[in-house]
């Protein structure tokens, strides 16, 4: 059942949970083996936290392409650590903010987490936060440079805390200087796969049968679409994926070639 | 009769209709299969939002050249969805708004949007909202952070939302990041075949007798306009050719070769 | 006489008759068959605004070099249509304004041509109104969006309006944007024949007799200006010939010399 | 004697004499016939603008190299005209002004002049009262845009206006579009021969006899100084020539040598 | 033991002893011959401000990759001064701050110290402080301009300063003109050599015998890290290596590996 | 004694005293016969406005690399010429003003001194008092418009202005049109001979010994620094060679090494 991953997820007590919830909506598909790493990757980081006192700030940096999934991850990783503060900077709660009243609002979340022995901050979609548009280029560099401070500062004595940042540009935070402040980077691939596909196709209960999905995949196969990666034209994330899988449920008498035709668009 | 589109809408409660019938005050003329096609896939994804639940969002991007008649399809698509919720973001209301002024208006129509069970905005004319200009180039970036946020964030949990948004620059879009945000693109063409053409001059009645319709598509053909659009010199959106049909219209003795003239010019 | 087109302009009540007849003080001399073409073209926009209901909105560019007559053309044809409401927006009245001052000033004038069932406003010199220079270049971005809108946008339902905007730089306003939103684009042309400089000596009465003038004419034939605009020397607006014709009066004894070398230095 | 062009000056009521007697504090030297043609054109735009009735507006341009004597010149025409009403506009009054209140400045001493039937005004030093830099470059362009219009724009009936602008950088204006809109372009020279500079010698006695003087401009011709101004190594304006001048008067015992050296390193 | 360096220095009183220690919270390990003659260096200068009359200011940058012990050597040489006034300016305490507030708060440092006739400050990370981005690039000029005139401007008569300056980006201090007002600049060079690397884990007990470390030291040099820093492979600043270890130590099992596979990935 | 030249400048009454004492702190050292002449130069400009009526402003730019000792030189003619008004215009007093403080004021102290016959005004590093930086380039233009004017503007009758100003950075002055309006340009060069370097070493006292100091020299010569100053390799101002010196002194045993090193270092 494709909700299973979302269901082991215990909540912890002075938590946003709703909000990390609505980000995590459909759940964590398990289609590869990347996606355990990934979820086994942010364990021992949140464990590193929870242990070394030379290290009371550890920062994770999840990028990949849109909507690889980055944000759901991050979340699940939070949720996941059960330590008494987690936190999600968005920029979904700060629209129309002037670029103050969002330096205000993040440095906010991050005072907070100072008074919790043990604290988790996902900030999320960086080049969003900074209101960055790369024509001009533009940015908030006020926003920036409260970032570049706020995600490398220790936290006082006897309180440690978990940074996961995410981002779709990852060159873009390397040129403005975003990238070295945190210890590891990890990424979060698109599924590029047929097996990825199928899986996905099964937990989302597309097809009214296997026949049908196996016919539909056998047309992907003779569309140019490899089982493995190396060269693949498939090229999609999951967020991209399952609103296509569902945009295709709107002419059940069309699905294949529907579907077909999205993926081949989006792998271009 | 031209205004049958038009008439075919029905009015829903709640609504603002007569900012609606301002813009498609023409009517839709049925000039081409495309024209069916689109108001097709608009029906498409008015149903996917009304049932799919994994996809509370849906983003439509109508784009296509200057005239081509695109606030006036995205216009009739949102009438015929006959949600409850329907609301025009245009330029037109925002005469002299500073930048912040439109982030909050447009703001509120979303935040207005998430409080109806089932939604439909049009966000028109996406590059004069953003006060874009190619010189510069200069925008609005607090209006553009807000769009790309406000066109992505899912609506709360229960709520669904079609967002429809024109463009007549579809590459600048893409260089501000604002197409990756749509879940689909459709392109509005412009008028370029004679029987287009044809239909249009039936339709408003500008010549006395067909007789005299047909002369004057003979003159086109001579003058090199062809029947089939590829290597067409015709390229000319809706809105220009009705504006070229009325000046026409002012000197009764010499309709032909205005019209000629006229589409020569716009065609060139 | 040279008032002649003046004078036939009959006042029409509740327009801004001063600031009309202010920029056409010196009249209009018709020196050349294209002086009653434009008039002429004017009329029948007139009339299509006036008769049409499909085209609420008409809207026209007289554009040509500096001081070819634009203004006085366009306050011309306006002051002709007797329409109800007829408004000259002029940089001459917005001297020192901030860009929202000048935003406001425009945009008072539109909603009030909204109110008459007839309007026709002249947008006078569009590049000073933006506030443009060419270094850098810098322009008033908020002056352009908002004519950007309000030239393009149509007047309320049962309410025409035509808009005569007049320039000295069609390039730039190509550039801005601004020359898509015209239905159609009027050129003034300079003086760069002899006769009609001739016609334009005549009404003015330069010189005291037909000989002198006669002879003044032969010497510039001499120095190069010919009778026919192929390939040209003569290129001067009509309001810098004036001009010069008056600074040529000063030395009764010199007259066709300085006016020799001030044309050949315009012309040059 | 050097004070006679200043002399003959006659002070005219409502005027602000102070200030345009500040400016030529020096006087005007007559030592080239170029000097005497400059005040002559400028007295035939002062009765152009006393009898023309069609041209209420006249606009010169004086510009020439830094220290030619542009705003002693400027002023001196203004003075002669005897006008009931003459102003200098000058950056000297409003060092540390705001570009709003340099726009309020100078549009209320244009206003002021509309209530006199005669007027002029002398714009001084149009780069200063823009607040230009070549870095950037940077100026005010709300400065640029107000003398656009108030350089160019009528005065209302009844009223005439002579404008006199100086500039020690035409190309600039150029650029700016700030040089059509004056009716003559008038060039003040530097000195650039030695029988210039033997007759301002001799106004200012430099020199405690002829033999003196004579040996020393024997020894500036040995050095390379020509008599025609034809591939001059001299070209200096007449306000350095009479600092360099009082500099050189220092070392009464060393005046040639320093003189020289002096002129050599401005004549580069 | 790896405390000892910090332990060594002793309490000087009105001195904000919190931050120092709070920057200096690992200590400092002596890896290498470098960190002993910095600290000599530092000495030297300390003892110059104390006893020189004729140079009342001096300035010292410390200069030298990421997280290669800047800050804490700088906290370290000003600790030992035991000067009566010793203070820390650092970008972490002025998060969100404007520019003005920046200036406000290093003045108010600046001018404090100049009440005690020894005074000692670290100018901490220079480049935070400036709030630098290379895209643009953007900083605060005002900041800037401060800091040029306040680390360059002596103290009154019968005070002296020691400012310590830091910085990660010389080049950039270079080009704004910020490496000039400095008397001498120390480099704090990253570690890159083995026998530093051995050093550092003995002192930090990664391993739980002498023989585990030198095996994995012995997989290093294998891996291709040499004992001699010519054409190293290695180049990591203490900070980083320090941060590395704690993430090895999460998987005792798998320490060599995981510490090879780091340092391979940081020495890139 | 290296006191000298500080001690024959005698206090006048009115004059900012302490202000000109702190920047010429360590005297004037005739270390070479450009000292003495500069100094007399300086003497003669201040004659010249105390004599001559037709140049009541006088304007002289020292200039010179970094350290030259442009600040204390221009101070030290200022307080010579005994004139009832002597100010410094310094940055150094001026940390964190706003353009507009800035602009404030250097206006006021130049209005004060329009009070005094005769007043000196030091106008001390310009590209500091702009808020100069390369990057960009960025700087005050209000300041520097208010510069401009305020140094080429005649004092009110009656009274007589000298202004000195001094820059390190001549070539930018020239870009920003800011030399033109000094009549004199004075070069203040760097130490760059041996025999200045030993006039130095005596009056300061470095060494213990004649012996010492010429085998320091010797040593020097050694290193490749020659007598004269075609193609040295020293160049190094006087403010940093008597910053160096004083660093030298802390190592009593290796004076001559460091004091090499740092003159090498320097003379790169
Ligand atoms: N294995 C998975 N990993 C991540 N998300 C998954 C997975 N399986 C299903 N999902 C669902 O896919 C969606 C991923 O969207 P998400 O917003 O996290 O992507 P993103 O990379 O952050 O997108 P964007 O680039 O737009 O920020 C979520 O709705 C999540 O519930
Ligand atoms: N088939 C059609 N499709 C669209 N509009 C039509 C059609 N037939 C007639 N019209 C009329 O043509 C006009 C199209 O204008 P509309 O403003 O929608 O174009 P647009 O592409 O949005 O223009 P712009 O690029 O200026 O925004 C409307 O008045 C509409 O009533
Ligand atoms: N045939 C004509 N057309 C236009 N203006 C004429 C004509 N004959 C005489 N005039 C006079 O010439 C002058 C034209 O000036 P006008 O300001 O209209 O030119 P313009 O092109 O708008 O100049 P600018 O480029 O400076 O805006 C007016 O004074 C007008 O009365
Ligand atoms: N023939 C002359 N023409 C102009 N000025 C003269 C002449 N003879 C003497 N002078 C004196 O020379 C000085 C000229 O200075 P002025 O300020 O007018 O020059 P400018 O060209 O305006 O300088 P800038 O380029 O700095 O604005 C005045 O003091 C004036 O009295
Ligand atoms: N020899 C050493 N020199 C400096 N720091 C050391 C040394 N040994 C251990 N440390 C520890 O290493 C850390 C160095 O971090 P520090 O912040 O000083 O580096 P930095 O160069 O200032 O980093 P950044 O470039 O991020 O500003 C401190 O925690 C310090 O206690
Ligand atoms: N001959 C000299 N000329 C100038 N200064 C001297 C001389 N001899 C000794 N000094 C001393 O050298 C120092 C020169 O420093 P000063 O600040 O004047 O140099 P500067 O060129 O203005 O430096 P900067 O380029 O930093 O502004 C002063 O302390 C002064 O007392
Ligand atoms: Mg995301
Ligand atoms: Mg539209
Ligand atoms: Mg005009
Ligand atoms: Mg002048
Ligand atoms: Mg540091
Ligand atoms: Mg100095």
């Amino acid at each position: 059942d494709f909700l299973a991953a979302l269901e082991e997820v215990h909540p912890a007590f002075g938590v946003s949970e709703e909000e990390l919830e609505q980000v995590i909506q459909n759940g964590i598909i398990h289609h590869d083996p990347s996606v355990d790493e990934l979820l086994r990757s942010g364990h021992l980081f949140v464990e590193q936290v929870r242990t070394s006192s030379r290290t009371p700030l550890v920062g994770v940096l999840l990028h990949g392409p849109a909507g690889a999934g980055k944000t759901a991850l991050g979340a699940c990783i939070a949720q996941k650590s059960e330590f008494p503060f987690i936190k999600l900077i968005s920029p979904d709660t700060m629209v129309g903010y002037g670029e103050n009243q969002k330096v205000t609002a993040i440095t906010k979340i991050f005072s907070d987490s100072y008074k919790s022995p043990l604290s988790v901050i996902v900030v999320d979609n960086l080049e969003r936060l900074l209101d960055y548009t790369p024509i001009g280029p533009r940015f908030s560099n006020a926003v920036l440079q409260a970032l570049l401070v706020l995600c490398a500062r220790r936290p006082p004595k006897g309180h440690r805390l978990l940074v996961l940042a995410t981002t779709s540009d990852r060159p873009l935070l390397n040129d403005l200087g975003l990238t070295g402040i945190f210890d590891s980077h990890l990424y979060v691939p698109p599924i590029s796969r047929l097996s990825s596909l199928d899986y996905v196709l099964q937990e989302v209960e597309l097809f009214r049968s296997d026949e049908e999905r196996r016919a539909a995949l056998a047309k992907l196969r003779q569309a140019g679409f490899s089982e493995e990666d190396t060269s693949s034209r498939m090229h999609v994330g999951i967020k991209k994926l399952l609103s296509t899988i569902e945009m295709a449920r709107q002419e059940p008498d069309n699905v294949v070639d529907r579907l077909t035709g999205a993926l081949m668009g989006i792998g271009m």
